[in-house]
């Protein structure tokens, strides 16, 4: 644990918290479930602040996506596996055998957990200087090109760059009075067999949150 | 405006800032837009961090409930009438027409801008000072008994009411390789011709999420 500290560059006055922060839900009660739900709350403000001054030409939607490009599981999978995070987490006998400690969903889990432990023990300052060590290097190589394309943009240029069809998006449901209805979308890709849907107040962007659900699934960053 | 910072109780540095943070999209490129996007980030982490010392036997769903509950539209829009920010809206003419000022939505949006607002004139402590004075009385008066309730519940006790029958809950999709399963399930109300999806890596996770966005559309808090 003292060897993950100076990885973390943060000295615990109180370990009981980082002890938590590490233990998935399959060791039972003492779990870093409560811990991660705020723990992804202060990552979502830190990284939405910094875009907010880092690009002051982009609109929300552009914000938006960057930053869940950045507070995603796979990404805070791979900060934990810089952290070696996987080493130190607690499982049950159940995620053991089944390698739960190299797992993105846990090991992303586990990194937000932390982050909220370090708040925890300290104050929203000290939480977001760690946040921010972590996110450095992503943090300056970040362009807009990401954030400039929106998502059904990017999921053609994949599929095409993948030598497959355009996918096909198809009205679900329209609900709601005129000024304020809501739709419904889904986009599919039939030779592989899969669909999302996604929702919003105009056809074009539930369109957009479809491929954007798409993109989550099957993106690598 | 004074009268409005009166009724914020806080006084601007910078009044650009809250000029901007009033200022819908209808009326041009200098809009509340990419405040609203910071301003939702600080409220939930603000909210996050009260609901997590508030409610230490709170699960994760539970403590996501109860802080949807709070930053959802509907709750910041009452906020905006107490402050009577509609009054304060800078709005286009299609807008100015339709009633824009008195519509849900944008309320919600400016009271998130102005939240943004303040924390860009001073820093997060005075934005965390600001959020809690909103807060204070729904904070105080909150249990845990809308999230001890989990959404498939509170759906089907709400149809009961209404005497209406029950939801049709069912698998629309399953994908990914069986450690990483994601379910996409829809959620149906027949006589209302209604239905909503929603998405988790367990069947019941993808339900309740459905029964959510249902209960999100037509339960009034």
């Amino acid at each position: 644990m003292k060897r993950l500290e100076i990885d973390l560059n943060y000295d615990f006055s109180n370990p009981k918290l980082l002890d938590t922060a590490l233990s998935h839900r399959s060791v039972g009660m003492n779990n870093n479930e409560r811990s991660e739900f705020l723990g992804d709350s202060i990552l979502g403000f830190v990284i939405a602040d910094q875009l907010f001054h880092k690009f002051p030409q982009a609109d929300e939607g552009q914000l938006s996506r960057l930053r869940a490009s950045l507070v995603k599981k796979e990404t805070l999978a791979d900060i934990g596996r810089q952290l070696s995070i996987g080493s130190y987490l607690k499982l049950g006998a159940g995620e053991l055998r089944s390698g739960g400690h190299a797992r993105d969903s846990i090991l992303a889990d586990a990194v937000e957990a932390v982050i909220a432990a370090i708040y925890l023990d300290s104050d929203y300052q000290r939480a977001r200087q760690f946040i921010l060590e972590l996110y450095d290097s992503r943090l300056q190589q970040l362009t807009m090109t990401k954030g400039q394309k929106d998502p059904k943009t990017r999921l053609q240029e994949w599929l095409q760059s993948q030598k497959m069809e355009l996918p096909v998006y198809e009205v679900i449901k329209s609900s709601g009075p005129q000024h304020k209805q809501q739709f419904v979308v889904s986009c599919s890709i039939k030779s592989m067999k899969v669909s999302t849907t996604g929702e919003g107040e105009s056809k074009r962007k539930a369109e957009q949150d479809a491929a954007e659900n798409m993109l989550e699934q099957y993106e690598q960053t």
